[in-house]
């Protein structure tokens, strides 16, 4: 047998063309379809981000208000997909819940023909929240909640649903910035996912399923979990310089620092810092945010690596009282835009995605009766 | 804007090693771990063929016994598993169900380390029939069948599943050959999505579900059903060949003729073709068989295309009551091998599969507030 030799990973090779995103082109920016990071998550409305990213442009006025209003009347759950969100236990894996809840919806709500793609992204984008906290609250409290509300912001509508009442301002706007962020990323994996998928031209459903299952990997959609469980750990920030500086000791991998592409630093984690410090403030808290100040420094001085977009997102989403395990469910609330507008790509310039492998197996060989083999 | 650039589709271009399959390398030829594929077809079990993609080598007596005892046992379907099931309707696509089923099935036993692997290959295996033919009898008949046979094989499962009885002989052996010709074939577009999604170290339900959801799109996994539907069209091969000439004169696509990779003949065509025509002659078929060797002869004639894999596997389960609309599924079924064997190969040797993109969209630019938008 051959030697293996390592996985690359696809790694710079092109797998195609896209319109959507640039990723740390100069060494640290994203931009999506041409507008900077930093100027959607101060100036946009996250359903415009998402309009952006699925309808190709910014919308205007009116635009924006029926698509605002759209998405509001489409957060009802259909009642199959209700009964199959009530067979799933409060312990599974909230991503396997998305996962399956996706993929029933597809039974129900099948794309028949491409040309209602949007119509079918849009619903996704409105009632993915309904599915997460539907199944949350019936599993953990026994509660069959009302998906609808007249929330006008898709962040305010999952907020409002997971806690039984209408968000703070300051808590809406977080979200509005913390889904912006998370929206698109270029040819990461997930989205990858649903570029191979759609290139066999299979439905948006299928997609969307596929895409959920590869976002659940520890190496890609978990790191703002990863990142809550070490930083809750530590009462202060000299214990966790301690700890951490034992972790780095044993060479253990700290989650939320670094990346794949960005070279100098995640144009994401500054955004997200500066509002988990205004809930910080706001919630009065006294030790998880300066924890989270020392790490960055920590990690800087001793491995000069930054902090991506998931680290500060942790203490935000604690802050606002979310559950860690539905941190990556929320990136799929988001990212459902960026993946969604590559399948449209995908869709609109395709050949099927079919790569070669090396093969490093046996030469041909005989047929051995089963009597015959030891 | 650029000028879109055609997608290439990563042809030619390596995403990595493997041990499990050679595909057309000296322009025919099919292996599985260096196994011929007409060797196989001949001689082994279908179970045997899972036992080698699986676990790297052919069983030895025992070790056969045991594996088939084991995929015996593990045939049931879990109550809630049942319960989600009956809520998918009757019109919904097979694919999708199988889809949802596998996704659910890792809520209730989802893969928690990577060492139980094999153990969630093997149930997948084993329950994959049970799934879908519980929900095609309970859905289409009201029936909820039993799911635990004592058939010995996975094919003759299916069939008892299907029909309600027990398989002859021939429907068995039938089975056990078109198991075994399409359980793995290379870096398709579903293997690749499965090893896609392994590659961020997500379960095995995640990426079991990724690639079914890629093997629906009509450009992988659909030709079969096709097929079947064209075939069955046609009363008299002199029909058929008069159809087909006006298909081709429209340029409409022929499924079921030619292949990506193999240039002079898919070597699964021949073998089963040779069951179709027992099949025919089983069951006293007075036109399908003979339209399907016409179809043949005009395609090679006018176009130069050979029949591949899916071409006589239309008629061959046709022939034994299979519903069509069943025909992809029973592709999944086999399949699932492959995708498993390469979820551990990936596993086994991992980076994240990441590609880059070529960035074809608008330059860098300023933000527009919405009230000044046209």
């Amino acid at each position: 047998m051959a030697e293996m030799t390592k996985s690359t990973g696809l790694r710079g090779q092109s797998a195609g063309t896209t319109e959507l995103c640039t990723v740390g082109k100069s060494g640290s920016g994203l931009t999506y379809r041409g507008y900077d990071i930093q100027t959607l998550a101060e100036n946009a409305r996250f359903e415009e981000v998402a309009y952006l990213l699925l309808k190709g442009a910014l919308p205007n006025r009116s635009q924006l208000d029926d698509y605002i209003a759209l998405l509001q009347r489409s957060r009802s759950l259909p009642e199959p997909l209700k009964r199959v969100l009530e067979q799933i236990p409060s312990d599974a894996h909230p991503m396997d819940v998305l996962r399956t809840g996706t993929s029933m919806l597809g039974n129900l709500e099948t794309e028949q023909r491409m040309e209602d793609q949007q119509r079918h992204a849009d619903r996704l984008l409105a009632v993915t929240p309904s599915m997460l906290n539907y199944w949350y609250r019936y599993s953990h409290h026994g509660e069959r909640i009302e998906t609808e509300t007249d929330d006008v912001s898709v962040g305010g509508h999952f907020l409002h649903l997971l806690h039984g009442k209408p968000a703070s301002d300051l808590h809406a706007r977080v979200m509005n910035v913390s889904l912006i962020l998370y929206a698109e990323h270029e040819f990461n994996a997930s989205t990858f996912t649903a570029r191979v998928c759609a290139s066999t031209l299979s439905d948006l459903h299928s997609c969307v399923t596929g895409a959920i299952g590869s976002l659940r990997g520890p190496l890609h959609g978990g790191a703002n979990e990863a990142a809550m469980e070490m930083i809750s750990r530590w009462s202060t920030p000299d214990e966790a310089e301690r700890r951490l500086l034992e972790m780095l000791e044993r060479k253990e991998k700290i989650m939320g620092f670094g990346h794949a592409i960005y070279r100098e630093s995640d144009p994401r984690s500054a955004i997200i810092q500066q509002w988990a410090k205004r809930l910080a403030d706001d919630v009065g808290d006294t030790h998880l945010y300066a924890v989270s100040e020392r790490v960055e420094a920590v990690m800087k001085r001793e491995k000069k690596l930054f902090p991506n977009a998931d680290f500060y997102h942790a203490s935000a989403y604690h802050f606002m009282g979310i559950p860690t395990k539905l941190f990556t469910p929320i990136f799929v609330c988001s990212r459902l835009t960026g993946w969604c507008g590559h399948i449209f790509e995908q869709r609109a310039n395709n050949r099927i995605i079919r790569p070669s492998a090396d093969y490093v197996g046996p030469e041909r060989r005989d047929w051995v009766p089963v009597e015959q083999r030891r």
